[in-house]
């Protein structure tokens, strides 16, 4: 059996383009004992990739060129030589960019079994899965938001900033978040419940995006969920309260070219800002609770969610380019069943 | 008896010059119940002063225009109508750039009884007083190094660097510092005992410190003490290692003019760092713990010290502007008497 693949063939300097990949067919090798084989129905397209597509000093080894680009996967077992495993099941795990995946079940957390009766299969790889965990982190471990606090969420319409804004609306906070353009604001604002949201393209400067962020925060910002960077920091650093804390999750801004400055560092020291980075996979030990009050969420319908869906392996390198760009409307996948 | 004072009487838009101030001469009015009369021994000239001289939004009211400069300042009781407090005690105070004080002692922690027995009074301006706690509460609740960490001192020389770095060894860490001149890297390898000095000066650029700092850093950066920003906290953050904690304890590099930005925050992300912002005086809870190992290190000689003493009230200002460019070495004073 055939299996199409897409490989990163070549690193790229600045912003990637669909030559960095090759579209690859493989046999599918004969299934060995204790392995699994998983049909992709979906794979997930995240910023982070775009970080261990370069080979810079980062948290993750860089992606190897000619393999198999790695990300997250959901999708139905096919033949199991695992006992944990059966032919039907729904699972997820780090199948990377192909149809079909071989994986090696007897290595723990390599894939797990997931409950589609009230979740969608799909919602495994946005608010149920990573960028859930992702924005559930950063909220409650390094943000620690008290009811009446305000909340800055930058990209408040992706996969993850649209979980931070919903959670912080649960525990009573004044939540505020960017997008780009007024379609996901208005989203943001009416279906994802957030107060207010700023469109960044209307804003040419830190300066003015900074007095609307006065308006929008009059209570000023305690809490930052980064995950841009660049004007948008820049502004919000100025808006923060004494004490304020920045969870910094992606600095997208910066991830294709010249690295983008923080203008003016010092609200850190005259407002005594916590900044602090962090990489979810390093805090394996909450992601149980989780991934519980998550997956609640998203069956209960409190936690609401949106996907963009590009169809078919051949559509992904230009879905991941438009991801960086903010083309995207959501979390976004690519679909291959 | 007549007050010499110095007032500010404008706000510099960029760098502070001896216009900035005014010498005033006022009258000292009689002691009141609960006063006390100091005479100033020495005045304390620190960098926290140039944000106090601007309106801009910060930790702590501006320093009124008209008024005397606010300042620390040591000296000996003259007369004392509060019961706790006798001619001749030696006493630390905030008693502004004036040649006497008038305190209310009724006041707690306005004036506070210090021993010379073993620790010069000058000394509670520096390594025991603010600066010193500075440097204790910075490395002990925010780097919370462990031995065998390297831990990285910008200022190195200076009132509150030079405490850094010699408590840091004192944990076992190896220590790095940052110094404008030979003659000062000289001494604070030689006689404070840090493993490495770079001369800032020497280096034209981010890229060219950096690579010295890799060379004096092997093991990387586990914790920054920073107190200067620009290109150092660039070259710094470069060499950070995963998990490395940055006290922000001072942007000297942007005091007077435009900010300094942080030219590649990426690090913040891709290492997991934290940075954090301070201020020592909003943790009275550990400075008599810290003030206790601080005075015993110096009377010990395990701390050492290193003052730059200005003479009489008029130098202030000119030491002052000397203090913001780094013309001092070690703790900047005013002696008075």
């Amino acid at each position: 059996m055939i299996n199409r693949q897409l490989h990163l063939v070549s690193r790229p300097p600045a912003e990637p383009t669909v030559d960095n990949f090759r579209l690859v067919e493989a046999a599918l090798p004969a299934l060995q004992d204790g392995q699994v084989l998983v049909r992709h129905h979906y794979m997930s397209l995240d910023p982070y990739m775009r970080g261990r597509m370069s080979e810079a000093k980062s948290y993750a080894t860089p992606q190897p060129l000619n393999a198999v680009m790695q990300g997250g996967t959901v999708g139905v077992v096919e033949q199991s030589r695992h006992p944990a495993f059966a032919a039907g099941d729904s699972v997820v795990g780090m199948g990377g960019w192909q149809e079909w995946g071989v994986v090696d079940a007897t290595q723990p957390g390599v894939l797990r079994k997931v409950d589609t009766r009230q979740v969608p299969l799909s919602a495994y790889l946005g608010a149920v899965g990573m960028p859930g965990v992702t924005a559930w982190y950063g909220l409650n471990k390094i943000i620690e938001p008290q009811a009446g606090e305000t909340v800055f969420v930058s990209a408040a319409s992706g996969a993850v900033g649209a979980v931070v804004g919903q959670l912080a609306k649960a525990r009573g906070c004044r939540v505020v978040g960017v997008a780009g353009g007024p379609e996901k604001c208005r989203y943001v604002t009416e279906e994802l419940g957030f107060d207010a949201c700023l469109d960044h393209r209307a804003y040419a400067d830190p300066a003015t995006l900074g007095a609307a962020l006065a308006q929008a925060c009059p209570q000023g910002i305690d809490g930052n969920f980064e995950n841009v960077g660049g004007i948008v920091l820049d502004a919000v650093l100025g808006q923060m309260n004494p004490f304020g804390r920045v969870a910094v999750c992606g600095l997208i801004a910066g991830y294709s070219g010249a690295p983008v400055a923080i203008s003016n560092p010092r609200p850190i020291l005259t407002m005594r800002l916590k900044l602090q980075g962090f990489i979810v996979s390093e805090h394996m030990d909450v992601w149980p609770q989780a991934l519980k009050e998550l997956g609640e969420g998203v069956a209960a319908g409190r936690i609401r969610i949106r996907e963009s869906i590009a169809q078919g392996l051949e559509a992904a390198p230009e879905a991941f380019i438009g991801l960086l760009k903010g083309r995207n409307f959501g979390k976004q996948l690519v679909k291959l069943v």
